[in-house]
């Protein structure tokens, strides 16, 4: 990988394809202001970073192709840390593809996805967990994942994982001390000292493990399940939900939110309905059958929520239905929500279901949502969402920790039946190793390749 | 309407709907910077125009909701000619959102479509013709509409129609010179003169209505029509000409050019196939029926693709069928090309076309393409499409140029027929006026209206 001086120019469209008023083509790279210059009626070189400029772009044969304002960033003061030029044209595709041919005969290269966040992180201007954060920050939907995605841009996740490194090597350098003076069979590092940090550190790196379940449904939206009997009105609710959404979410005119089928945001956190048995479908298929698939799928969910309806007034019945779902499918940290669609028949047929304190509420006639929310919402709260800890989003975050976790966890076998320091050294270098991989203290040419192919080009 | 100092300010998503790397912002009106300012992390209100300032936007609670770039145009630098604020954000759909939702608190207002051009026009930076030729710059999808757009934002045509305008006011004053002395009985203006100036600018009007037929085919792609009996290969022909195109565009990653069904752009020119009677139906429909539907469609062409094939080898028969065509259906300026879809026999056996010059092809194997593709460009010129002269694409100034055609013409017949001085004026000052409203030189709010709200929300 070639970057300082010695990298190509690259460019790329960085607004959203398609037609707006205006688009923005980046050019970055240690000739971005000469290439820029070449097809513009002005010479950029040596304007004073971020300053705008007025001109023209104009084809080789002189032909006019737009009017354009170009913002000059001088190198160590743009994103990407190179000299880099921002061209505003106006948004017609058409044109978007003549200045970009252009650029690409004076001498640029198209950028690779992510490759402007890839050389950001190449000179020094962010770390990986900050780079990725980019890419999720520009995904983000909802309040909640935007605020998780600016706090790791903004370096929160980093802090943390330094520190853990940070005590990792000192501990490190205590017992490498020790093999030093090994023939002499002294022991520089308190092993009751080193034994309590380790298992301190080990604490941590649980807790920011265990925080990715919630971390990954705030940014890929809370699964959901519906599940009850066939006709009991799971889809309708479904609707409905997705109906009261769209008329909570206020849209300004000129944006439009990415639509994501089955998806809803309430109160900036995401839910995502999981299609139990074809929420959607018919359900005139054999009942059992229907419900045995529509319980397997909840396994997948964080929250259940439960449908019954006026059939359901059977006490016995009803109870041993619950206790069974309960009890043989439903997973540890699942929230069980019982919900009544009970149309015509009064509250009171329920008050059997009292422990499982029920919404009651009619799909058909939109009533008594507001409590049902309520209920989505505090079940969150309850699954650990919305602390203020860092919480981990990403899955090769995750897969590193687990790692790290894994290695910490031989380390304290190894204090405790006393093996030699060169074998916990080991261990603890292979746990510095893959904590500094997430943040790309240490990384390889396929790693960065596997991250930025994710993102988009122009990013 | 308000502008200048008692506008308000406004505030709309500039770039295209969707998730990119980057959006833009723009806040435009005499409070963009103030209210701006009031949302970022350093005031923007003495900042040098042209300058841009990195920072973070903020939730009036504080919360951070991006870190932005937001370039600074002080009033009578900007597009607008009001102060001007481009925020470039992270391309969130959600960060969008709440940038503008923090905006409109802070006493923007969302802007109307087109109402930064209609503020550029309001303050003088450009007239109505270039204002319009924004918008179909933008819609530009071929070089000959970019150029013919990019032409008319530069004011090309708006020279023109000053011209013809100022050779009106000085015949009106000479006319009006003559009616202040009425009673004198004198004749201030040479009648031959007169005579003369009204026909050459009746010529210049004429000429420039007439080219509307071509500027329109040129902004909305010239209408091509394939006729031809049933399974003659009509839908074979479409589908690879559409493929050829395909295969000759290249493609530049990450801008995806608007598809339009049925429509190919080659050298700069785009086609637009009409569909004749279900091109790309099933061909089983009565024979007759399905010929005749598809003459009938034909006349909206500007070129006519006749197919033959194998089947048309006997000599009598065939030409009486395209002399049918020609006298029955083809209009006046409507080019044909006649076409055999030979398939496997020789082009001998269709000698007696030679008046024709048929274009020999085989759709299926994709033989010959090149000649017919050639043609169809030649026919195009033989239109009078791609003249250096002033070309006018916008119906609303076609609608202007008939009327004040017609008023000039009565001016002649006024003229000829030796009719009193003032109802001459009168014709003339209505001529100036209908050419006066296609730059705006005269404009009511309702035309503004109108003009307006066929542009996009950003513009």
């Amino acid at each position: 990988m070639n970057f300082g001086e010695n990298a190509d120019t690259i460019c790329a469209l960085s607004t959203a394809n398609g037609m707006g008023a205006i688009a923005v083509i980046r050019v970055s790279g240690p000739k971005a202001l000469e290439i820029t210059s070449g097809v513009f009626s002005k010479d950029l070189t040596g304007k004073t970073s971020h300053t705008a400029h007025f001109g023209y772009i104009k084809s080789a044969d002189g032909q006019l192709i737009d009017e354009v304002l170009v913002t000059v960033l001088q190198k160590g003061k743009s994103f990407t840390g190179e000299a880099t030029a921002e061209i505003a044209c106006h948004g017609s595709v058409y044109i978007q593809q003549q200045i970009l041919q252009l650029l690409l005969e004076n001498g640029c290269r198209m950028a690779d996805p992510g490759e402007f966040t890839m050389r950001a992180y190449m000179n020094g201007k962010m770390d990986l967990v900050q780079a990725e954060a980019i890419a999720d920050l520009i995904a983000s939907r909802s309040s909640m994942a935007h605020s998780l995605a600016m706090k790791q841009m903004r370096g929160g996740f980093s802090r943390e994982l330094q520190q853990l490194r940070e005590q990792l090597i000192q501990f490190a350098s205590l017992i490498e001390l020790e093999l030093d003076f090994s023939e002499e069979d002294v022991e520089f590092a308190d092993r009751t000292q080193l034994n309590n940090l380790v298992r301190e550190i080990i604490s941590v790196v649980a807790r920011l493990k265990e925080s990715f379940s919630t971390g990954n449904a705030i940014k890929n939206g809370i699964p959901v399940a519906i599940v009850g009997a066939p006709n009991v009105g799971k889809s309708t609710l479904l609707n409905v939900l997705l109906n009261e959404e769209r008329a909570i979410v206020s849209d300004i005119a000129g944006t439009t939110r990415d639509v994501i089928e089955d998806e809803i945001v309430l109160d900036g956190i995401s839910y995502r309905f999981i299609d139990t048995a074809g929420l959607r479908e018919t359900e005139d298929v054999v009942e059992s059958m229907g419900i045995e698939r529509s319980y397997k799928k909840a396994k997948e969910a964080l929250i259940v929520l439960y449908l019954l309806d006026e059939r359901n007034t059977n006490a016995e019945a009803t109870l041993n239905e619950l206790t069974d779902f309960r009890s043989n499918y439903l997973n540890e940290g699942q929230q069980l929500i019982v919900i009544v669609n009970k149309r015509d028949l009064l509250s009171e047929a329920f008050d059997f279901l009292a422990e499982y304190s029920p919404v009651f509420i009619s799909a058909k006639e939109r009533s008594n949502l507001e409590e049902l929310l309520g209920r989505l919402r505090e079940s969150v709260t309850i699954s650990g969402v919305g602390e203020e800890d860092v919480i981990v989003t990403n899955s090769r975050h995750f897969d590193a920790l687990q790692k790290a976790h894994s290695d910490l966890l031989k380390v304290l076998e190894g204090l405790e039946n006393g093996i030699t320091g060169d074998f916990v050294a080991m261990d603890i270098r292979q746990a510095i190793h893959h904590l500094g991989s997430i943040t790309g203290e240490i990384s390889t040419d396929d790693l960065l390749g596997s991250i930025f192919s994710k993102f988009c080009i122009g990013k």
